[in-house]
């Protein structure tokens, strides 16, 4: 049996340690400095104070401040920080790894560089690691998975990527167990691109259950079909994008996937639904106060990549009328007016 | 303004009478001989026995012995017999087509041929027109929209497909809504090959909230990792099936919009949740006795189809274990055994 060190006690890196202490192994959940909190929660009550379930297995707690004690003799680094996170990691942690402790991220995002090309986290990391002259291999989660579900034990099937398929067969074994199923694949930026681009559609989904809401009283029953008809140009442009970033055809099935669990996963929901029930940006924003709402960032990213390269004559913006519409609710802090017309003359 | 028949007055059929009259035409509603008592109900109440919303506009109402006076001068025949119903409206229907005059056709289905290829409806009836010496043109809708919501007047994105572009146009602007909007394709075996097989992939994710239900109580909140995991699977394999359909990427991006919607869509999600509870298949019928389930027919069609094709080398089995294991459900009456195992490890 190993150890596992989780650094970020955020849900989903906390959650991954249901899946690897139920392997057996000894998983030792390490806070931010923002985690602080949490981590004492831990260690009084064996208990994520997010979560309902229990911890179970061999758990250990650790402040950031015991970081290099949490990382002795590990044989891997789970990266749970939240994309405001990753500089931080790249600051405070990397520097620190042991030679040869493949890191497996959970963290969603994208950046854009000034060319509009967007570069996923493993890859950033990969440069700042080897300015560091290090080596450690850089893996990643995606797929469909939330956090409070993994800890209800219900089945999940999500995909390790990175460069090395050796490393991610051994990170399967790690962590496979008879509910959490894993798929490899060595495309990173497939299914990077398609973990954080999923953020930014599924906000335009939900925009169509504000709306109905709006219509017809918040009792009213769910009107699937606007919502199926803008997954319908999700999955279009979302293609796309996968396409344009050099992604394979599989890295976007597990996007889809993604895309559908997170229409009804949490915090992404629920702000597309108080953008469509008319509330603006910032009202909703307030609503959801203290909420990260990473997939707004990743839209506004993906929409200057896209208005980039629209200059630079590589792509055209109609081809992506849902996500641009996203982006001008949230960065232009426009109405909503889904643009239907657009998704049928195309 | 126009005059458009409707023949078969089921759910889909009728909700199209909406955007129809909606838009100035005048709507003759036309049951099949299994139909006389929705007729009776429509005349007698201006509604359909099955919806909320009273029709608007100007509504006709035929029982079969009048359809030829329902088709005079018509410029629009749309179909909407259940799959059921399609030999019967080769025999009774297409014979007395008024020349020039095309069909639209909402029937979900494909037809097993022997050697393993699957024909859609508007292929199939083209051939029986043929045979009459008669050359009107067969056009068909595909994607997400269910009729309850379609009467409620949710947004709708659906396809128009048909060998002729022009024509496909002309009955868009026939048919187009403010909340109706159609994508015009030619891709006939496309469109009709995704919208059947969402059919025998839908009750594949109803599966998993079947399950749920049986651990831990149907009173239990949804679990959507599940439901999103083996959406992913059913994303790759209609996928592969409508490339090997020769259709196109287009066309399975409205087939995902029309699976999305169909998990939630009624019949088909009710016998999916039953069989992941447990019951049988012979059970599951009989808890939901006398609703027609195409969907059914359509995993055993397209698995049979699958089989010849591996026996004769064009395809492997293991590229396909969802619809298989919805197929031995079905068919061969097995029990509930998601393959995660195979999902993962393709």
């Amino acid at each position: 049996m190993s150890i596992i060190t989780i650094i970020g006690s955020g849900m989903m890196g906390s959650a991954l340690a249901f899946p690897a202490s139920e392997n057996g192994h000894t998983v030792r959940l390490t806070g931010t400095p923002l985690d602080r909190e949490i981590i004492e929660h831990c260690r009084r009550h064996g208990r994520h104070p997010k979560f309902e379930q229990s911890f179970t297995g061999k758990l250990e707690y650790y402040q950031f401040e015991e970081v290099r004690e949490a990382l002795k003799d590990t044989e891997l680094v789970i990266c749970g920080v939240s994309s405001f996170g990753v500089e931080w990691f790249a600051e405070s942690v990397l520097p620190i790894l042991p030679p040869g402790v493949p890191v497996l991220s959970v963290t969603k995002g994208l950046l854009c560089r000034e060319d509009g090309s967007l570069q996923c986290y493993p890859d950033y990391w990969a440069e700042r690691l080897a300015q560091l002259g290090k080596d450690n291999e850089l893996c990643a989660i995606g797929g469909p998975c939330t956090s409070y579900e993994l800890t209800a034990h219900d089945h999940s099937l999500v995909a390790f990527c990175g460069r090395n398929r050796a490393t991610l067969e051994r990170l399967k074994r790690l962590m496979s167990t008879d509910y959490y199923h894993v798929i490899v694949t060595t495309d990173v930026i497939g299914i990077e691109s398609a973990v954080a681009l999923k953020n930014g559609y599924a906000p335009g989904i939900a925009l169509t259950i504000g709306e109905n809401f709006k219509r017809a009283g918040s009792e009213t029953e769910l009107h699937y079909n606007s919502q199926a008809g803008v997954f319908l140009q999700a999955s279009r442009e979302m293609r796309k994008l996968i396409a344009m970033q050099g992604g394979s055809e599989e890295s976007y099935f597990v996007g889809i996937g993604d895309l559908y669990v997170t229409v009804y996963g949490g915090r992404t929901r629920k702000v597309g639904i108080l953008l469509g029930e008319g509330y603006s940006i910032d009202e909703a924003l307030e609503k959801l106060q203290g909420v990260t709402l990473e997939s707004l960032v990743v839209a506004g990213r993906v929409a200057k990549a896209l208005r980039i390269k629209a200059r630079r004559g590589e792509i055209e913006l109609k081809d992506f009328p849902l996500l641009m519409h996203v982006d001008s609710i949230v960065t232009d802090k426009q109405p909503v007016n889904i643009p239907w017309q657009e998704f049928a003359d195309r």
